[in-house]
């Protein structure tokens, strides 16, 4: 047991960066198992199959993203429609710095994107998985926009479908630059993230 | 040769359904073999490779998309920031009766969108290729955008960006809406789409 301690700490490490770089279907549970030095019965021992891996490496993405990305862009402290700006920066740095650090120079794009065009069809617990982090997504623009409205920085909105709309817009920028596998594609189109609206229904 | 004519029509229609509906990745030649009814020997006299095949795909889907959805909504008869209006009602709907005609009811999404996510980092073939279908399509956008500025119904603008958001902004809402498998989320934030703007650099 030269890994006991750590073992599923390192499968999910491994499972996260391959599933991100290349896909979901690419990445087989051997190939894992080589990449962790581990034998298969190890593997089982902690995730009865891959889908398992996956919600675990959906599980702990999500949580890199809130205490990463939302902790830092969505600071308190930030007037509200400023921190939708640095959140936009925040996803342009980090794909460019994904891009730079891979060994090919591609820029992997969102993870939950990714899996979400890859899966949703086929497995209907990994979509539920995925389609629950969009919307916690959401809310945490809405709690912005809702912030925003309140202090009179932008006149009264749908703040949910609007929140939604942003998403969108983030995720869509972020397939196409990596479609073009160029991160300065978020660069220029991002800045009009925070311009997005959806009214009230009267 | 009991199906000699028409085999390929036959390999690319099948190859275009489950690529859709599915993923690139899940879909084998042997299934495409079985479902098309013809020998392995008589798929490698058409297509070398499954990437050929996908290459095909791909090009039979953006000639469909030109023929079908660009055509109808982008009709010059139609005030040039109409048409957005129109192409998002036609991708809503198309998304809707897809889903209802699927055996699972689920909604496929954006081929396009699908393959650029799954394939971009492992295929640099398939992701220029995908790449060029995009800025295919942002140029239909830009025109309309022209158009529009040329008539004075929106003020200037940077043409190609603004299109090129408003291009992220759609496949954005397609991934968000086919992660819900909900198309009425098109349907809910799409009249956004052409209130995007990005201004000119000075």
């Amino acid at each position: 047991m030269k890994h006991a301690v750590g073992t599923r700490e390192r499968i999910i490490e491994v499972a996260k960066q391959r599933f991100h770089s290349r896909s979901y279907a690419d990445v087989g549970i051997k190939e894992i198992c080589d990449a962790a030095e581990i034998q298969k019965g190890s593997f089982y021992h902690f995730f009865p199959s891959k889908r398992d891996l996956a919600l675990t490496v959906i599980e702990a993405f999500a949580a890199d993203w809130a205490s990463g990305f939302i902790a830092e862009a969505f600071d308190p402290a930030l007037p509200p429609m400023e921190r939708f700006d640095y959140l936009v920066d925040a996803a342009y740095f980090w794909q460019k710095a994904s891009q730079s650090k891979d060994a090919d120079g591609r820029m992997p794009g969102c993870l939950f994107g990714n899996l979400a065009l890859e899966v949703s069809t086929k497995d209907e617990v990994l979509r539920a998985r995925l389609s629950a982090f969009f919307r916690l997504a959401r809310d945490r623009f809405r709690e912005a926009l809702e912030e925003a409205v309140e202090r009179g920085d932008v006149a009264p909105l749908d703040t949910t479908s609007t929140a939604e709309a942003m998403l969108a817009y983030l995720e869509g920028m972020i397939l196409l630059a990596k479609t073009q596998n160029d991160p300065e594609l978020i660069h220029r189109l991002g800045p009009a993230l925070r311009s997005l609206r959806i009214e009230r229904q009267q």
